[in-house]
This record gives C-alpha cells, structure tokens and sequence, in this order.
C-alpha cells in the first residue's frame, strides 16, 4: 500500500471523545425533553431515492443533493448522445438512482405517507440525526450536519404551537441557556398586509425586503422594496409595520388596526393571540413577557409556512438563530395525501453547540468517563489488581487498569490527558495493608482507603 | 407535484417510535459497558474521500463501497475515449471523489493516524455508526446497517484481550441474554498447524476450509482440503486438530503436544493460556468454564489478525455469531503509519435486536415514553388542564394532552395505540372537586386521586 497522508474529506469533520460527550449531551437533553412532551424517535435511512428528494427544495436545492453513482457497470445503458455532449445535468437519471437526505423534513413525509394506514393521529415524531449539502464549505457550515427536528402532524390546535413554545423554553434552559428570545409571527399576517397595500401578489418580494431589516436597516429595506415593485405610497403604509414596536400587547393592539380591513390579517393576529393564552394557561406567567416577542419581519421558507412561525436566537452570545419552524398545512402533498396539517421547530445543534462552549455550559461530567485509574505495578500483583478493578466496575465505577507496568510518570499523564479524576495506587506495600492509595488528580492530595471506602467515595 | 407513491430505497429501512426505543436500548446499554471499561465514543464522517477507502477491502469490497457522485458539472474534465468507451470502471476516479464508509475499521484508522501526535496511547475508542454496503439485499442484509466496534490501539498486553472477554460478557448478559458463547482462538496456533504440516504457504487455504466445518461436516472439509493442495497425509495429521475436543483445559494440552515442533503455534497456545489466567483473577471463576471455547476452526477475517481471534454466538435462539473481533499487529500501516498494534471486538447490532425480539428481552418500558395522557374535555377548562399537564411535567411525567375535544372513545384508542398507561379524566366535577380520575388502561380500573397522589403515583 502507498504510503499516502490521509485527509478529511472536504467539509467533514470527526468528533473525538470530547466532542462526542458534549455533542450527546445536547441529543440527550433535547431528546429527554421531547419526550416529555409525549414525542417518540424515528429514523429514516441515509439515502433515498433519487425521484423521492428531486424537485423538493427548489433548483438550487436540488444542485446541492448528493447523488450516489450506481453500482456495477453504470455507464452500460446510458444514451451515447449524452455521453458525447458532456450532459452532465442529463445523464444523473441513468447513472444515479440514489441520493443522500439533505433535510429530514422530506423523509419524514415520505414515512408518513407510506405508513398512512397504521400511523395513529396527532403523530408526534421527533429525529435526530444527519443530513448532507454539497455546499461550498466555511467557518460554521459543514457537508455534513445534524438537524434535529420535532413535528406534530395530523392535529390543527394551536395547542401544539404553545407546547413548542414550551419545548423551546424547557430545553434551551436544561441545556443551561438562560437569556433567549422566542420570536413568533404568522404568514397569515404577512399575507394582511400585501393584502392592505393591495399587492397580495408581491407578499414574497415584501416579505424577502423586510426580513433583512435587521441586516440592512429601514433604508436598505427601503430601496429593496421599491426595487420590486413598491412605490413610495407603499412605503409609507409599510413603515409602521415594519417598525412596529413596544411590548407584545402593544404590537397585537397595532396590527389589529392596521389589519382591520383584511380578515385573513386579522386571523393571524387572533392565532398568536390564542398560543399566547395557552402558553399563560400552561403557569407559565412571565414566560411570554421575558421571552417571547412578536416579530412581523420574520418570514423564514415562506413559500412552506402558512400558520404560525417560529425562530429562536440566544442573546447571550453573538450567534444566528439556534432554531426555528412553523405550521406548514401541507407537508404531504408532494407525494399525493393532501390536507395533512403540520406544525414543528427545530434544534440547531451546531449552534448550540458553539454557544454552550462559549458560555463554558458543558458539564465537566459529560466528557470524563472514566473515574479511577489503577496504576500497573507489575504483573506479580494481577491477583490483586485485577479482582480490585472487577469490583469497581460491578459496582458501576468506571474503572481502568493501566495495561502495562511502565513507569507511574506515564501513568499518571495518560490519566491526566484522559481527564480521569482520580489514581489508585495497588503496590506491595497496599495489598498487605488491605488499604489503598488514592491520588486526587486535580488536587493532587492522597488519601489511604479501605475497598468499602473507595466504592462509597466513587458512586 | 406528481402524485407519486413514495417508497424506500432497495435495502434500506425505516425506524419506527418502537424499533427506535429498541435500538436506543441495545445502544444505550452497550455504550454504558463501553464507558464503564474506559472506552470513549468518537465519530467519523458518513462519507470519506474514495482514495482513503478504495484498495483496502479487497476487490470484491472496492465493488461494494458506494461512491459519491461529483456535484457540478461533473464529466466537464472526464476523457472522451472513457465516455465513448463506456468504460464504468475506469471512469470513476473522474466523476467521483467521494464514497460512503464501508466499515468503521478503515476510518479509524484514518483518524489515528491524523491525530497521532495528540492521541494518547493506549488509546481506547468505541463507534457506534451506519456504514452502507452494495451488496444485493436479502433477508437479515441491508445496505446501510449500523457497526459497533470497541478497540484499543498501542497496547500490545494481553490484559485488554481478557478484558473484551469480560466486556462481552457484561453486555450480553446487560441485554439480557443468559447462555451463550464466546470463541476464541490465535492466528499463531493456525500458523503453527500449517508448519507443523510442512505447508506453511497453504494457511489460507487450509483455514477457510476447516472454518466450515460447522457448516459442511468432516467430510466436506477434508473434500476441500484435498482440492487446495494437501494430500491424504495431511489430512491423517489434521483429523485430530480439527476435530479437537473435550475441556479448555484437555484442549490446551492436546494442542501443546500437536504443536510441540512449533515455537509460533506454542506462543498461541501460551496467548490463549495468558488471557485465561487474567480472566481467572479478575473474579469471574465461573465465566471461562461456562461461556469462553477455544475453537481452532475460528478463522474469522485471517488476513487480517495476528493474535487472538474472537467470535460470539448465542445459544438460546439459532443465529450466526452476533459480535466477533481480534488482534491486528498493523491497523494503520495501510496509512504509512507502521508498527501500532490494535485489538477490537465488535457487536452485530442487528442480529442482536432480532434475538432479542425473539427472546421478548426488551423491556416495556424502553419503547413507551409518554406516562399519562389527559383527556380534552373542551377548552372552557383549559385554565385547569393545561397547568395540571404543566405540573406534571414539571414533576419529571412524560405526559400529553390530547389537542382536540373529540370523543373520548377516540381520545382512548390513541392512548391504546401508543401504549400510553394512564389516562387522567378531567372533567367539571373533578375540577370541582379537586380529585381526577386516572384510568389504568391496561386493568380498565379507575382510582380517584388529588394531584399530589397522581404524581407521587406516576414517578
């Protein structure tokens, strides 16, 4: 074999034990969370096929799908023209049948439509796990990134929208995240007011413009408008809204005016208006003056939410947002079962990630395994070692036994490097004595125990 | 959209709520075990660059990798005469950068030698990933099925042998399983017999056919072996060694006698003597007597072993072996990096949930989260429903409210289906009297209790 340097493949990373406990850590919080809330795990296999995800995700979309090359002779019934012209765009249908999930929202309609039949409604699923993009790879964007998403389908009730409202709070707490913002708008507000401008056919263009309001400020957002197709009377009725401001009340009590001659506007307020109760019927009294707001520039996958949306940022750290979703009221439809009403958020999981190392949130505890390491002082003494370290471990101690006798210096660093907190010493001295030494590795202090004493001491 | 029916790709799988609790639950013990013997979890990308996995599972395996297709316009820079020849094979390089993890041995080894001046040796991992295969789907062989490797690499002790003798045995019985074995063998007693034989050059041969002697009988392997080379005399000197019987310890002795002549064949009997004399002091008097076999028809992956060689199965339920593992002197030269020894075992999750299933060994409450569901009796109750959920949320139940007012009927048979236990009852008169009424929805019975009562009931 030559010997060559081997390398990541580009936009890929690998998670070494430290980053393994932390990155479980967040799953496993998260996951404790949504199943709280009553959510069951599903998993939908890496690659489907290729017709299933094409046409998804929109052109762009679909450039970024990783498509898999078939197996065996491929190339034997493609059409020679193609071949000859270089169509590579053309030739992917006879040479790929396979692509790997490039979100996990398509899979999961796909599961539901293929298991329509046994599937029991409101289903509540969440799902973890990875999906990958041919993007040009940078600083915080991978080829291969986790999502991590929670939706209901099959139930109307803005119950579920509260309840997420809820699920957001409860996990970015547990994850030890104390000052966030839950931002909460409505398409259907949207829609109100292209309505009220009398341009319901340029509700993307406004909603584009305005969504980038926090990014180019009212000027930016101004010129974009004007731009595509607004004029300066537009603008006008526009500004207020744009600039809405003050407390969450003070902001329905606006749009209800502004929206009062568009009945599918003022639908959309009285929606918010109803999570809001729920979510202070759940006892959760200062949630929604602390952490919720009203955001009508927040647009997020417009042509895909139709109810409530929702978008998640910390104001600890300087970040994007850490989550975000909404109601979609036709995530079937793509594969022919219409009118399935859903609602879900989602996790950004490498986000949160980077925000819990900045704030220094991950627990020490996460990313040590091992609590004692029995120093190796010759194989003459294994009849001791040995049934020492078998009865830490049924104890449920995790325990190591250094695999060599070399000297103690090098034990130590590798329990050091390893973070294991504490060293046990077993010589000659100890097994005659029936006690024995244990090293505090931060404090470097040592202690004479009996086996009674170091099991309680560890669990 | 087209209304297509949507289905999954060939030999891939969905997991449902159920299947995944399952899952989680094989893992999550696993994992528990692994951590417990000082093993920390890394994980590798999903997909590798092609040159870091091609050339290393043999010609059959390159056949199996599935490889990437190159985004863009991937056949702008591919040779003409290729195309026209329709040249699949030699094409690839030129359309495909990119391929799938095939196993999780290779990557490892990728990682370690990427890392080598941080790595701490011995340095102990365990993975727990998919890898995806091309091989044509059949009952029990999927094309993306999920490996669980635990190895220790720059420890050449035969201590960490003894350990995975222990460690198998620990998470096999943590899964429940009550009987079943685990093979050993040395590649060193298999060179020993070959030289003992004089045909040192025929080892591959003469174990790939001894190995099925399990499947084709004494017969079979001797047919066999006279059509690759050995002649009627060897097979007077083979008789005896592959039909070996009796004890361990009847074994070890019959073996030292056989291989008297062999310094290399007596090492491995002595490497077998070793690991049993650990596994002896570490406590476990009973384990080699009733669950560890030397078994020299053990060959399992020969060109790659150097030392022991190891093979699970389960004697409860008829299954190949459910985990299996080794010594390799050499995990990492294939990368230029010469001379770091390994030892791994790996579980075959797979076959272990079908034993399982087959067994009834997963326990009830691994694939139900959800503790209570409380019946919706209409939103003028809201104000007493929603917090009580909240409260017993708060309290660590996982419980749901159902987010619909519909008949109870209906509301029960969604508590039914997803195995929810208690239904809570909350209607006026409860309300007004402080006290609900909990439904057992596996007896039918019914108990009238305060809130104090249902949560000191339900934790």
């Amino acid at each position: 074999m030559a010997n060559i340097k081997p390398s990541l493949a580009k936009g890929t990373r690998d998670f070494s034990p430290r980053e393994m406990a932390n990155r479980n850590y967040i799953f496993n919080t998260l996951r404790a969370v949504f199943e709280k809330f009553g959510y069951s795990e599903i998993q939908t296999p890496s690659f489907e096929n290729l017709s299933t995800l094409t046409g998804k995700y929109g052109e762009e979309g679909d450039k970024l799908i990783f498509k898999i090359l078939n197996s065996g002779d491929y190339l034997a019934k493609t059409p020679a023209d193609l071949l000859k012209e270089k169509s590579s765009n053309k030739l992917i249908p006879y040479i790929s049948e396979k692509a790997l999930r490039y979100d996990l929202t398509v899979p999961f309609a796909r599961y539901v439509v293929m298991r329509q039949h046994e599937i029991l409604l409101p289903f509540k699923r969440f799902q973890i796990q990875p999906v990958w993009r041919a993007d040009r790879p940078q600083r915080g964007r991978y080829r291969e990134f986790y999502q991590c998403d929670v939706d209901v389908v099959g139930s109307p009730s803005l119950l579920n929208e509260a309840e997420f409202v809820l699920i957001y709070q409860e996990a970015l707490r547990a994850l030890g995240l104390k000052d966030f913002t839950i931002k909460i708008n409505n398409r259907k507000i949207l829609s109100g007011i292209a309505e009220v401008i009398g341009k319901p056919e340029l509700i993307v263009d406004m909603t584009v413009a305005i969504d980038k309001l926090d990014k180019i400020g009212l000027e930016g957002v101004n010129k974009e408008l004007l731009g595509r197709g607004f004029t300066e009377t537009d603008l006008d009725v526009l500004k207020p809204i744009i600039m809405l401001d003050g407390s969450n009340a003070e902001k329905i009590a606006s749009l209800k005016e502004i929206l009062v001659a568009s009945s599918i506007g003022l639908q959309g307020v009285a929606e918010i208006e109803e999570v809001f109760d729920y979510v202070r019927n759940f006892s959760v009294p200062d949630l929604l003056d602390s952490a919720v707001e009203i955001d009508i520039t927040l647009a997020r996958g417009l042509n895909y939410y139709t109810g409530c949306i929702f978008e998640v940022k910390t104001n600890e750290v300087s970040m994007g947002s850490i989550g975000g979703g909404g109601r979609y009221d036709d995530l079937t439809g793509m594969f022919g079962l219409k009118d399935l009403t859903g609602v879900g958020i989602s996790f950004g999981a490498d986000r949160i990630y980077d925000v819990l190392e900045e704030l220094k949130l991950f627990p020490v505890s996460s990313s040590v395994s091992t609590r004692v390491l029995i120093a190796n002082f010759g194989e003459e003494i294994y009849q001791h070692t040995l049934p020492l370290l078998f009865q830490l471990r049924e104890a449920g101690v995790a325990a190591e036994f250094y695999p060599a006798a070399t000297k103690l210096k090098k034990q130590m660093a590798y329990a050091d490097g390893k973070q294991i907190p504490y060293v046990l010493l077993v010589g000659e001295e100890e097994i005659a004595s029936d006690r024995y030494s244990l090293k505090d590795m931060t404090s470097g202090e040592q202690q004479n125990v009996s086996l009674e004493q170091l099991i309680a001491f560890l669990t």
